[in-house]
């Protein structure tokens, strides 16, 4: 039996997470289940897994969840301090599934305390990586990705011998404007940018992987968990979304992790490592998959790539800076004050307004973080004004 | 530097490995070459990487080859008795890539010696694979296939927890009638079997996998190189033969290898291991390649499947009989003395007619494979009368 913690188990990752333990209940001990505001769900899920203690980031629904959970014994505790003290109880394995900026510090308070850290929080990696691996270094925490490219990599990445790894190829779905021209993406809408063409995903995620600064983020995820610097990290659109990534070595080989899209494989790939477990998931049939594509990735079309990679290289704040600027703009964007267009240029112009600043301590970070909202957000109020 | 001996220099899977060892020479020393009858090519390659030994399998070309090598201080041998002893030689890697059966005696001797085996050579282990992995297991040799196929399983199955394994995936290319009717295939003549649409091969192999029996034969070596079962083995049509094969683990996720038609990153990686090395091989280009296909094996079309799968879940003497018999029907379509359909009636009628016989121990195994040969070519003798 393993204790879990579930940082972010109302979103799409935690209920799959969620879905996986039902699936066989007799292995795991859920300890602690975190959501940002959903308190209904989140007394439901933690009724039906048994959880020992639930936290709500936003105060004002604490009294909901405990009218909830009343009578069932299950913990109940409320706000920005208990989610990071949540982080603390011990744990064999924490799943850091809660989206953006805001998981960065649970996440990082889980790698100080140790054991299996199943990450789908790529907000946290781009942002801290270097601190959240320093931690782990420390714990002897083990950090484990989620995100289906990244577990796919681990999956067949030879930490014995990195200096074999030539290359690593993520794989991009594309998006659902993969043949979309830029002229064409002006008008789009939340709602087509929501309906990602292969993954059921959470809105923001979905955006991001619309403009494929999803995927940009994912390099700057890729070069912080694995061995490997930033000229051999590759993209290559793969529409199927069934080969989830590969690894090149020196001697010709690509390894490869396929699989059908459905979360629930690489997270209890993650969950259970070393060992695996079987999963509801359904299994890719590759004569029913029939066709596999390939195609190269279009920075001209989809700029996001150009400012990752730019952010990658120039390391420091740059990807601080990159990822605040995008979630000011995705949210912006699905409140539609600005246009799809305008996400990656928000980021551009944001990057280039803020330069570098520090980044090596978590305050740093944090306060980087908050300039780039801010000034995200005056450049486009700005253009608000000016339309 | 790692000290090589080369069953079958000269051919394919021979000249590819000593490609690579010309490919970066300070890192090997050749003890032994060998060949069956090419006595010129042989010295030459002796010559090029500076062999110490070559034995030639034809004992009367052995004036030709002392002739050839005159004065070069390499040591010369002759003779099916000279072939086995040539396995004694302490080496750390001996590559098994002699065709058919005749490679049994060497190979088994040198996985009684010990070091890597790469196993080029699959009816060894078809016929007398127990008899081999037993060897193996007493002097601790490691046995590493070769085959593109099982090269690629080897590299990404997990020997540590076979249990979590739920099927291996064997990727088969089709070959050059993978879209041609049973009646088309009724007139193929031995030119357009042996002109195989994308491996370059020897006459052979060419013809069994225009068959499919090579795939056949491929089953029941992955059966005797890694701990599944029959049921747990799959084919799927690959006609880019870009993904060498799967495999399929109980949470959904498939583990592949992929790479370019080019042996040398297989032989590479068996002679090699557990380390990789650069290649000459050229690299996969996934956009280039673009598009990749996965079909059903179609049993009906290619009977060969349907007989080595029966083969194999009978066990004891089948595949013996099975390779014995394929052996004489591709030499005697080779010969156009039987046709092309009638390479898997023939192994087929062997089969009936030989029955079971005691396949236990290698003299068992020799008699048997003797007895199905005598008995494949009388059935094939009688065809002929009545033809």
């Amino acid at each position: 039996m393993r204790s879990v913690t579930i940082f972010g188990a109302t979103g799409s990752v935690g209920e799959a997470a969620l879905a996986l333990i039902a699936h066989d209940p007799a292995r795991w001990q859920v300890d602690t289940l975190t959501a940002n505001t959903n308190a209904k769900r989140l007394a439901e899920l933690a009724g039906q897994c048994g959880a020992r203690h639930v936290v709500i980031c936003d105060e004002s629904k604490r009294d909901e969840l405990v009218q909830a959970l009343a009578g069932t014994g299950v913990e109940v505790s409320a706000g920005r301090a208990a989610l990071v003290e949540a982080a603390s109880r011990p744990v064999e394995v924490t799943l850091a599934a809660i989206v953006g900026a805001a998981g960065l510090l649970p996440t990082l308070r889980a790698a100080e305390r140790g054991g299996i850290i199943a990450i789908a929080n790529k907000e946290a990696l781009v942002c801290a990586g270097p601190l959240i691996l320093a931690a782990a270094a420390r714990s002897g925490a083990r950090l484990l990705p989620v995100d289906s490219e990244h577990n796919a990599i681990f999956q067949v990445f030879d930490f014995e011998r990195p200096e074999r790894v030539a290359r690593i190829i993520l794989t991009a779905s594309g998006g659902p404007f993969r043949q979309m021209s830029t002229e064409d993406m002006r008008s789009v809408t939340p709602e087509q940018a929501v309906a990602h063409p292969v993954w059921s995903m959470g809105a923001k995620i979905s955006v991001d992987s619309a403009t494929l600064m999803n995927k940009g983020l994912e390099m700057i995820e890729a070069e912080r968990l694995f061995p490997i610097a930033e000229p051999q990290i590759d993209i290559v659109v793969h529409p199927q979304s069934i080969v989830h990534s590969f690894v090149e070595y020196v001697d010709g080989s690509l390894l490869a992790q396929l699989g059908t899209p459905d979360m629930k494989t690489p997270i209890a790939y993650a969950m259970a490592y070393p060992d695996r477990i079987e999963t509801p998931a359904e299994k890719l049939d590759m004569i029913a998959a029939a066709k596999l594509t390939f195609e190269a990735a279009d920075e001209r079309r989809f700029p996001a790539l150009r400012l990752a990679r730019a952010a990658l290289r120039a390391g420091g704040s740059s990807p601080v800076v990159l990822n605040a600027s995008n979630e000011v703009a995705v949210e912006r964007f699905l409140d539609r004050r600005i246009g799809f267009l305008d996400i990656p240029a928000l980021c551009e112009e944001t990057l280039a307004a803020v330069g570098n600043c520090p980044a090596g301590h978590l305050d740093e970070v944090v306060d980087c973080d908050a300039r780039a909202r801010s000034v995200a957000a005056r450049i486009a109020d700005e253009w608000e004004k000016r339309a």
